[in-house]
């Protein structure tokens, strides 16, 4: 068998993985991954932290587990890969089987023949074509060399007001990692939500949050960069608004590199990414593509979807590895698009189906709660979990989830992930084998809690309202009885305040009196996370009232301004 | 209808839940809980964290996430449940329906009438009849008294030795509590290893990380206590040794207290737990049973086990509770025996089968893979996380995982938990969607990288040597080249030490002539975690040796001591 060439495009996280996944498959293939950037394996998801001041040496960026820098002597040495680094690739010819590049340092072009070829070559952040944004002090935080840009920034302490535009993920890392610097920060989101993965009522909670840290602007884009002596001093709105600002950050999104791949014929999806199939092969039997340039189906909706996140990228890099040196034996199925964030002492993550999202997808007969609880026992200072869970109404199948808040998210959401990668219904759930002690979770899991109200919800038992349509009912002034169950030294710390009466849970068998006659009165049940409130509902359901609502997730989820 | 009349005995954790539960779907049943011990709803498991100072409150033990303590009158008030406290059952009559009780502070006897009734007996210490045990300064912690007494036993500062028996979870959860206390500990354990519920290997790793603690000794019992005015002054173990010390801790296990349900011509199963089909009930329809009195299936061997967890207690009592209102609509089916306990610093848990207990069950064609690695990079401060995992070597299947260390083991089990429960592959989860960010978990999450090894291993890509197998071969002299890749500080720092010759990867395609001419020569590779390992015996492999091993997990899973 003649020695195998592979050209691997792009050097960051799935072209390396692709490379080093070939190489332990096939000592003797020639391999080489050509860099448009100058370094190689950067920890780009990392950026942010080394931003925010969680770590100084930049080098951890770059580094192996064992501390030595991936750089292009590392990888000849430890992986006999070559890599040209500094590097564009031009073009590609798919029937010559070449590719051609230029060192855009230097200027010196040449041209290479693939057997086969991995085309990695990432996404790049979108910034559009908005007066003044080449101004200096307008950047983004995408590359090592913007990371680099920012982290002076901090060092130096001289900028003290920056906006960051949009309100995503990178958006809010980047916020956080200003504020870590000591800036003042403006938020600035067009859509009427942070964070777009999660539902419009948690993403208000998460707002209400960022608010705490940042100036939060929703719904308000970006008219202009202003500029003196080609230096930022504010961004105009689009409303008009100017915000005096030493620093701006765009941050709305990434676009897939796909044109290298579409000059060379192969076929782009309506995202804009490049289309493969499970073996990662693109519409050419010898190209294969990974990573943020590509576009893969949606496990649930079976819809392709461009989702550049940093753990798929490694995994389809050795899928598509594997695939070149063997033959198309590995498979990468998709994605149920799985994401976490922090957001300073919170962490925001999801899996799967958002409830918009799903009824953007079509779904039409879904089952949504929203459970608030700690992350372990008060004794042992757990935190606060709120989490919305999504299923089909006619089976239970879990569909997605979102958790937020300062408890464990992380773990919540790897669980329910797995429970979507395992097909799995609420059933399931209600009865999972979690690991329990008081130092790690609650006895009844708040994952298990939230398929439990989820199936009482489905067995008619629960009948829950969200605090926006609670809202909605209050501004349209609807006539309803509003029930805070707590004790009355919790009301004094903490309620709503939106006309609610006080009815001690302990208390409500007595005084059923006060409640109104009619028992077809709008009743809306609430506590702290509403499992009083739920059991205040069943109480007043056995008393002949018809129409009693649990405020689902209770007080901590009242993403608006309360009383006290 | 009349009036249902709901008897539950045992007010600690599936009682209360069952009762509640059945509250919830029927407000006008009569239910009753029969309680033995003074107190109701106890958080037993928070136990150990009170004696060891987590938190001073001991109504934190008692109260409702609301802090309200859950005595009597709160479950009549809030719950509309009368509870007998002090009160112990001494009979059940099934054909009368009746139960005769006892009140243990007053002795006055009465009898009352069920419809349902529920036996939540819970579990009692294991408390063998050594001389000695009655003395003043042995005691166990399972009860609330236990509790007190230990914790006065912190407080006042006076006792400075103390031994606890048993090995066992609660075993090392009162290692940490008294070590907390100032209190100077030597363990004692019959068997050759710690915490039985992992392999051996990973067992010793606890017992190397405890050591630092406290004194352990294993393969050893107690024979008898010593006692000076009834009070004791030392352990006598089984070889002669005696241990000075004032306080001794019994924690070998717990019995099922099934004598009531027995004596009432109940089933009784072989591990000694009252048997009950999935959906709680006993031998007699009117009767169900949940909790540690109780045995149920393990779903992966589908053999009855005794599995005294908490939160199975609860999610039995939540079934138990809704079929003696509703008839039987719902089921529990049985545990994976999900576990874990927090060893000081590290945690330690487990799901599905160890490699031992899989051999125990029959299972006769597995894999096992063992991994190290960091939970989230290093930049971001991760910590290590080892985890054993097995699998069903014919089609993938995952059986159980075992994972310990200072990194984030609650959410690693949970994940592998999961697993199990969607009944998935390792081939399901080398494309695991799980949530990352570098302040929650490396790009490619432990868990993943723990699948890819095994995959490797399936494929016969990867052949692994356990720690355990190098140390018999190294024992038994036999003679195999031993090769350490790391790089020389990070050997001048921290090696082996069992004549390893060090090559760094770097350097060993250009070194290859230093290395045996026989190329059916044994190789065993390693660096830190065995990755770097993996790529060198890819290397030897490709250059014709074809007996060549990983250690698994390298250096990181050595037990025994090391030269540096």
């Amino acid at each position: 068998m003649s020695t195998k060439r592979i050209i691997v495009i792009g050097g960051s996280a799935a072209g390396p993985k692709a490379a080093s996944r070939a190489r332990r498959l096939d000592e003797n293939a020639e391999i080489t991954i050509i860099q448009k950037a100058s370094d190689l394996s950067m920890a780009s998801c990392g950026y942010p932290y080394y931003v925010g001041g969680f770590f100084d040496d930049r080098n951890q960026l770059l580094c192996s587990p064992a501390g030595v820098v991936r750089d292009s002597k590392f990888f000849w040495n430890a992986k006999k890969i070559f890599t040209h680094v500094n590097t564009e690739v031009t073009s590609i010819h798919p029937k010559a089987k070449t590719v051609d590049f230029v060192n855009i340092v230097s200027g010196e072009k040449g041209s290479m023949e693939y057997d086969k070829l991995i085309i990695a070559t990432g996404a790049t952040p979108r910034k559009p074509p908005i007066p003044g944004i080449e101004l200096e002090g307008v950047t983004t935080l995408q590359s090592l060399p913007d990371a680099d840009y920012l982290r002076k920034v901090r060092d130096e302490g001289k900028i003290k007001k920056a906006v960051v535009i949009g309100g995503g993920l990178i958006g809010i890392e980047t916020v956080e990692a200003l504020n870590l610097a000591g800036i003042e920060i403006t938020l600035v989101e067009l859509l009427p939500q942070l964070l777009t993965f999660i539902d419009k009522h948690l993403a208000r909670l998460v707002e209400k949050y960022v608010q705490t840290k940042a100036n939060v602007i929703l719904q308000n884009g970006v008219a202009s960069f202003l500029g003196e002596n080609g230096k930022l001093v504010a961004v105009k709105l689009n409303d008009g608004t100017e915000i005096p600002c030493d620093l701006a950050v765009v941050a709305i999104g990434v676009i897939p590199n796909s044109k290298l791949a579409k000059e060379a014929g192969l076929t782009i999806g309506a995202t804009g990414g490049v289309v493969v199939d499970g073996y990662m092969q693109t519409s050419d039997t010898d190209i294969y593509a990974v990573g943020d340039c590509i576009e893969i189906p949606n496990l649930i909706t079976h819809k392709p979807v461009h989702a550049p996140y940093g753990d798929l990228a490694n995994l389809q890099g050795r899928v598509a590895g594997e695939n070149v040196i063997l033959g198309n034996v590995s498979k990468f199925q998709g994605t149920i698009q799985t994401g976490i964030c922090k957001v300073f002492d919170y962490g925001v993550g999801s899996t799967g189906l958002s409830e918009q999202n799903a009824i953007k997808m079509g779904y039409t007969n879904i089952e949504t709660v929203v459970n608030a609880s700690l992350d372990k026992p008060g004794f042992m200072h757990g935190n606060l979990l709120i989490t919305k869970l999504v299923v089909e109404k006619s089976n239970g199948l879990i569909l997605g989830a979102q958790v937020l808040g300062p408890g464990d998210v992380s773990k919540q959401v790897a669980i329910w992930a797995m429970a979507i990668k395992g097909k799995l219904t609420v059933d399931d759930m209600a009865n999972a084998d979690l690991p329990y002690a008081p130092p790690f979770s609650l006895a009844i899991d708040h994952s298990i809690a939230t398929a439990h109200i989820m199936q009482n919800k489905l067995k008619g038992f629960f009948k829950g309202i969200s605090a926006e349509e609670l809202k909605n009912k209050l501004n349209a002034k609807e006539s309803m009885l509003l029930l805070d169950v707590r004790n009355p030294d919790e009301y004094e710390q903490m309620r709503i305040g939106v006309g609610e009466k006080l009815i001690p849970l302990g208390q409500l068998r007595k005084r059923l009196e006060e409640l109104p006659e009619d028992k077809n009165t709008e009743i809306i049940t609430w506590c702290k996370i509403s499992l009083r409130g739920y059991e205040a509902a069943l109480i007043l359901q056995s008393n002949g009232y018809t129409n009693v609502k649990v405020l689902e997730g209770g007080i901590m989820v009242w993403p608006w301004t309360r009383e006290k």
